[in-house]
């Protein structure tokens, strides 16, 4: 390489003398060149054509590496604040309240709101608490704490969200996949079963974790982190999510006493299968029978009858207070159905001293906090977004981040797990009609007051009856039509999708993550390795130039082969392997064509340069062997409409130049000028 | 989102009931859309237009991922094999040569060997070999093994390449980069200065295991992992290594007998101001003399007087001989000059029961001879092809990767250690006018009868004097010129250089490579993840449109946002990037439309889709929000030109039918088609 640099120096030296050393000068000799071919044509036709070709060659200079950052950086950071400082010199108050308005976006519809939103508000919150209530329970359950953590969490994060938050219809509180990531994660550092007090703390720590990621995410504008779970990863990993959070009803709708830690559908199996004679028949009956309620409420009754949705939506509440009553006139208890017993009762107590960043379980918290806040940031969004876009307003990424870290970190010096947005609440209240985030409020105060009045009478409540609450949200987590959908779309996001849900099910929550986040990137990568080529031909009747094989209808120019590359970075990991390609198929197609024609054999080659964005040095050497290459089997080299960094590159680096100028706007213009001087020149007009 | 999938199932439920649910009756409902609008028109171009939609939207199928996965595994193992088998059925005779060809490249050139090419090379192998012999015992040294590994190394390989290796001028054997690898990464495990038999032992299984994974890379194709090392990366890499290997010759030039193991220029440095007082002026007299002289010959007398070319490359040769003498006649050993002492003599012997299988440290090997393997065919490749493209002949990277392995495992079973293609003896083999591989042939008969007969005449050979000759070798390595051409041309790929560079040099050579492997991934991806958007214009007097900053002559078109993203994959990580970039570019355009006049307010937006590769579910599904939200904001989306995948993914995904079929070949026809209808439609027509 050492030496075939040095030949190449002498020859930049060489070039240099030629056209001196500054680029506008290098644009003139350039035009020296293009007035060597028009006086071979000198028709206008042509001069028209040198005319666009110097718009290719003599572009103005890309914005560098250095000012595109500063761009960015002044763009994201330090513009807005400036702007806003600018404003309050100005105009003080207007400003002021501009500022307020970006930090508590409700401000923006408090003054259209009136009564009868008011109205429609308070049956939305009233139907959200009432399914709310047995949920939050539930979910504690899943994440291993006490049933009255639930509760806290419905009361603050609702709160602290409708201040902050930009969506109208999204239901704030613990959600059945965040409780099962947090207990699968955290039990493997403190058992809940051993050390309940401590087990406690590390949630409380994780969730003050999940909540500075989030609300840092929203500072520093990643909220492009939260797209690196693709569509097709997140169908896959709720369905796998909801799998596995149903096996661990498992235990409480049966009974059983014993059971595995693991979350992997084999050592649950086991497990049941191990601990099957403990199984108590009244737990599974009361269970089993409500859970075929709710779910007859829910998908028969609600969708036969309109006018039957509240039931669908008070059923799980129905459905603990009749199981309640049944257990306590029966006595139940004695026969073996465990209950909830004791709940405490109250307001939230804080917990800013159970925080623990001294703990030798820090750095993991930390980093199930990462994990956990990404997660719990991409369901809200998801859900935030869609039913935004329903309505007809928009949701900023960032802003919604902020409000969820903001909301989370005041969740964990209040007693809260982790909060986020629920699908199954959201969509319920979206039915009930709830205008504004006024709804979430309705429901916090609602728990707030059934905390402080009503968990006395939650004492006989069987488990069996959360199990069965818990299932019956699960077939909302498993889209079957979606997947399909995938499958028939696209086979590679099919491929992410069951590996999420199989890594889920099979092994661990994590492992479902990271295949899938895995594999997605691959998939980029991969593509930019090994790119494909295609041959273009004209299409009829026009100047444009078509994929032969997406378009039949093509015809190819004698003499000349076009080729694209199929990928938008001409760089060091694929620049070889396109070289060797396209040398590929113009031997492969000078072949064919000297056994039909010697008259038509491929003289030019020219490369369709419009979808490649960028080039590296790597890449302007192996065009630079491909030239040689294709000299040396008699073939020209010509590009057409290369892109703003693509042709400063190649002026730069000479290449322009050791082509001999053949850089063309049209891939119509490279044939006309580059077969006019051969014999071609007839037989290609023809064909235009 | 399980909420927003219920509604679009309803839809594409009501899809179905309209247009059936096969693919062609799609095509044909897309038709009677284009029809509405052909009425509304009724002139001979708009049904053109129409005529060429169809070209767009009737595209046939394209090869799934399946059929991919098949043709690819078909064309690159199964197709050559059956071509073969094919071919001995018919013609016995003509197939066994041509894959003895295939296996044994110099077949095809020895029918036109002749007696005047002999010569040539003759004499090209005596200079290499005058070359190779000091170099090949100082590069023993370098790798810290004793220095008839070197000439070994300078035997087998280069016979076993002659016969398997298609390039005519490469020189195999060992070099400075890899010597200085192996002894770098290698002493870690075992102290070459404690119990140098092991220390053998290790290098020549690591040589074994280099050897396997080159051999393997050739059979299964894997040809394009040698460029995960960019071109950027090789530059500063080399600089690296070379500045490290300078700094390791200066214990032998300085005669020290301390010195540290680690190849960082401060613990180098360190130790050296350390042991500076143990120095000795005698080695550093004769080394230092004498590297001027092979200094003064090579780059000052061969570059004035071409003749004198022979006198520079036995420079080093004359140096031993020269140096060898003074040391014998003024017994300078006595005074503290190191001297080489005794150079086992004799054949390459066997080495097969000195490698380690089991050892605890074969893992390690395996590991260390990976790293080797892919730097030895960076290097053999790089030089290889670029004197190939030189001399206009063409080599297959695969079949040299396979010659390279095979070449290497039999070295290993006959103690040599790793041999590729030198940088600066193929130089050297080039400008003496080798002709075929034969000189190679020539060079290794050279060495094993210097082996054989002349090694005791090295035994006062001074240590220092090996030093200055592979001092003298390193300027060859360190390529300023190409640094800044590639600070010129690009300045991501220069800070991938000097990231290897220092990488190299502060830390550890697998630090340096891990860093520019690093960062050049990471510029793939960044730019997958956060690609820009460009607004595009009408070039004058043309049906062209291009970036309004490439072109700044470009038009804009009154009441139509034309946007093209600056990526090949719409996918998971930047679809929502660019969904809510191009919103925002649209109501800012609004905006500032607005103020000027109502009418040319925009309420089109066409995608320029022709640099867009591929798409997946995401990406669809920000699609279609980008559509809803357009919508809301009273504008219309438009697709131009998507190629293959994309319109069948499409239209699979029924996005076309959402947008109402508005998706053209070219975006002139997009403007015509969906701003006629509007008042715009006069002024736009101007336009054209």
């Amino acid at each position: 390489m050492a030496v075939s640099r040095e030949g190449e120096t002498e020859s930049s030296h060489l070039a240099q003398t030629v056209e001196g050393t500054t680029l506008p000068t290098l644009a003139e000799s350039q035009k020296n060149t293009c007035d060597q071919f028009s006086q071979t044509l000198q028709t206008p036709m042509a001069s028209e054509n040198e005319r666009r070709r110097n718009w290719v060659l003599n572009v103005p200079e890309p914005p560098g590496l250095f000012s595109k950052l500063k761009t960015s950086f002044k763009k994201t950071i330090f513009s807005p604040l400036e702007n806003k400082l600018h404003c309050i010199g100005k105009q003080p108050l207007p400003a002021l309240f501009s500022i307020l308005n970006t930090i508590f976006p409700p401000l923006s519809w408090c003054k259209q709101y009136n009564v009868t939103k008011f109205k429609s508000d308070i049956l939305a919150g009233l139907t959200l608490a009432s399914l709310c209530i047995p949920q939050s329970i539930g979910y504690a359950t899943l994440a291993k704490l006490d049933p009255q953590y639930g509760l806290y969490t419905s009361v603050i994060p609702p709160l602290i969200y409708s201040m902050m938050g930009s969506s109208r219809d999204i239901a704030i509180g613990p959600v059945a996949v965040v409780s099962l990531l947090l207990s699968s994660m955290i039990q493997k550092f403190e058992d809940p079963a051993v050390n309940p007090a401590a087990y406690t703390k590390l949630v409380l720590t994780v969730t003050f974790f999940a909540g500075t990621f989030q609300a840092a995410f929203g500072l520093l504008r990643l909220g492009f982190l939260v797209d690196f779970l693709s569509h097709a990863a997140i169908v896959g990993f709720m369905a796998g999510a909801a799998c596995v959070i149903g096996l661990q009803q498992l235990k409480s709708l049966l009974g059983l006493s014993k059971f595995t830690n693991n979350t992997d559908i084999i050592s649950v199996l086991t497990s049941i299968s191990k601990s099957m004679h403990t199984w108590n028949p009244f737990s599974f009956m009361i269970g089993s029978s409500f859970l075929i309620f709710i779910l007859f409420t829910k998908y028969y009754l609600a969708r036969k009858h309109k006018k039957l949705f509240l039931l669908s939506a008070m059923a799980p509440l129905l459905s603990v207070i009749l199981s309640t009553l049944i257990v306590f006139l029966t006595r139940a208890d004695k026969h073996g159905v465990k209950i909830v017993k004791h709940i405490t009762g109250g307001l939230n107590p804080t917990s800013i001293h159970e925080l623990q960043f001294n703990s030798p379980h820090t750095a993991e918290a930390a980093k199930i906090g990462l994990i956990v806040a990404l997660i719990a940031l991409t369901e809200a969004i998801a859900v935030g977004r869609s039913f935004a876009t329903m309505k007809g307003y928009r949701l900023d990424g960032n802003k919604e981040m902020l409000a969820m870290g903001v909301m989370n970190i005041t969740g964990s010096l209040t007693s809260c797990y982790v909060a986020t947005g629920s699908f199954s609440r959201t969509a319920v209240n979206f039915s009930a009609g709830c205008e504004t985030a006024v709804s979430n409020i309705v429901m916090a105060v609602t728990v707030l007051i059934s905390l402080e009045f009503f968990t006395r009478l939650l004492y006989f409540t069987p488990i069996a009856i959360l199990a069965s609450i818990i299932l019956s949200a699960l077939p909302g987590l498993i889209n079957l039509s979606e997947a399909k959908y995938i499958w028939k779309v696209d086979k590679m996001d099919f491929l992410t999708c069951t590996a999420a849900f199989f890594g889920v099910l099979f092994v661990s929550v994590e492992i479902g993550l990271l295949l899938a986040v895995g594999i997605s990137f691959a998939k980029v990568i991969l593509n930019s390795i090994q790119p494909g080529t295609e041959k273009l031909g004209r299409l009829p009747g026009s100047d444009l130039f078509g994929d032969v094989n997406q378009y039949p209808m093509a015809m190819k120019i004698p003499g000349a082969l076009i080729v694209r590359v199929k990928s938008a970075l001409l760089c060091f990991a694929n620049a070889n392997f396109i070289r060797a390609k396209i040398l590929n198929l113009a031997q492969e197609e000078q072949n064919e064509d000297a056994i039909e024609s010697a008259e038509d054999k491929v003289q030019l080659v020219i490369l369709d340069m419009s979808n490649l964005l960028n080039i590296d040095t790597s890449s302007i050497a192996a065009l630079e062997e491909l030239h040689n290459e294709l000299e040396s089997n008699g073939m020209k080299l010509a590009l057409a409409n290369p892109r703003w960094h693509v042709i400063h590159k190649l002026r730069l680096a000479k290449f322009v130049k050791k082509i001999e100028g053949r850089v063309y706007l049209t891939i119509g213009e490279a044939i006309e000028a580059c077969l006019t001087s051969k014999s071609m020149h007839a037989s290609s007009l023809n064909m235009v």
